[in-house]
């Protein structure tokens, strides 16, 4: 198998959600076995109330970033493995800045895999989450889609 | 202080984020000192790929019902307390139907909060998902907004 | 398959783990499919400094309540799966009586299985600690021990 | 306030909860105002059944390096804060070797501390066990013990 870089995965996921201005909302900037860095542009949120990224923003960003991780490592006969559990510690408001995730590749078992991922708004070098994410892996059955 | 109910509860949500049609994304049913029971409409998300509940927006779910038992207890002059920590185990897919939450207060202390919350699928008794939300408890200095 | 009983179960461990005087240091006071309740004697954790029962021995007592659940399930042939996440959080501090944990299993699934836990002193209604406790399910081959 | 490094920590600790043999339980190597080294010596543990590191022990070196940290930026005036929260993923079985923890501080607040903590086997490079701990920081009155 050859392991999806992040361009790949970034089409992937745009054809699988399609956006309206073909943008994606969550950029995938790199990837590789251990680490993904991905970053979420402000654009995305700035205008909403309060101009601050929400806590299910937030959560949505990290479980992207670890499953980015489990793609890279395992290939998108994976696509449909779920998360299990996600354990987040929220730590300071974000700013109005793009955020910044930061994933690192803790265990990759065949049936969990375990990544944990730090926040922070760019320029600004104290996270603002942490985060922990469990996936169950779940591969496609052979032949299918 | 006279405890908010369910309703001044609702409104003061829908007068600080305005729905397009007046409408709450998210009901609150029944509030009292040690639980709640919110309702999230199935037409909130039915339209979406996939026709299920989001991780994020399962998230969105039980960090609303733990604020409102927040709400109920302390008032609107702890309207800006925030999540500090949340913990989120999914347990199977979520039907397309309403998706309902039970949340019961665990501990009401002077800086932490901390909240059980169950989701289910209308209809379905097995919980889809279960959370453990903590907030720190953080007042508005007296004479503000 | 018979599902084992509380007092299988705890002939089961002390026979794995016997102890000076025979004595259980964790009772199993009832297991059924969905709820289980143990109890820690007093005497274990009584005479250390503080009087009180550590954050690791609640931990461990948590963790025994939902391995309590996983046997009565699934039998001794499932008595090697491991707790694979384990979220503790610490309400206020225990009195020094017996601590009571009370189980429910909120998933059972073929690879993982999911327990809520909360603990309370003897007498007490105010639970002390709630645990989310995330087994992996693992059989013994057959023919193994 | 001067910081306490790792040795006043280690003889605080060592004169609240004294061993046998006046050797520490748990060894602090290393601490700074981001980071800790702690290691648990296999003598500890090495004897009992099974020869591995349990789940509650992992448990307990991960709070002691958050602990650690605290004592180290606060001073031992704080020495009376509690964990409010320990998320734990045990992602292999320890060897029969030290078990090393690596803590990274996260957040100092005035009411909250967050760490980060990474268990490792001595020799291996893969993680055992990874935890996030939370400490409601309280601080000795003035003029207390």
């Amino acid at each position: 198998m050859t392991r999806p870089d992040a361009r790949a995965i970034q089409d992937y996921i745009l054809k699988a959600f399609p956006t309206p201005d073909g943008e994606p909302e969550i950029v995938i900037e790199e990837v590789s076995a251990s680490a993904a860095r991905l970053r979420m542009p402000s654009k995305s949120w700035h205008l909403r109330p309060g101009a601050t990224v929400s806590g299910p923003t937030q959560m949505a960003l990290a479980d992207s970033a670890a499953w980015c991780l489990l793609m890279h490592n395992l290939g998108f006969s994976a696509a449909s493995s779920v998360t299990s559990n996600l354990n987040m510690s929220f730590l300071s408001r974000p700013a109005s800045v793009d955020l910044i995730a930061h994933a690192q590749l803790l265990k990759l078992g065949k049936r969990l895999s375990v990544s944990e991922v730090r926040l922070h708004s760019e320029g600004h070098e104290q996270p603002v989450a942490h985060a922990t994410v469990t996936y169950a892996v779940i591969f496609a059955k052979e032949g299918g889609p």
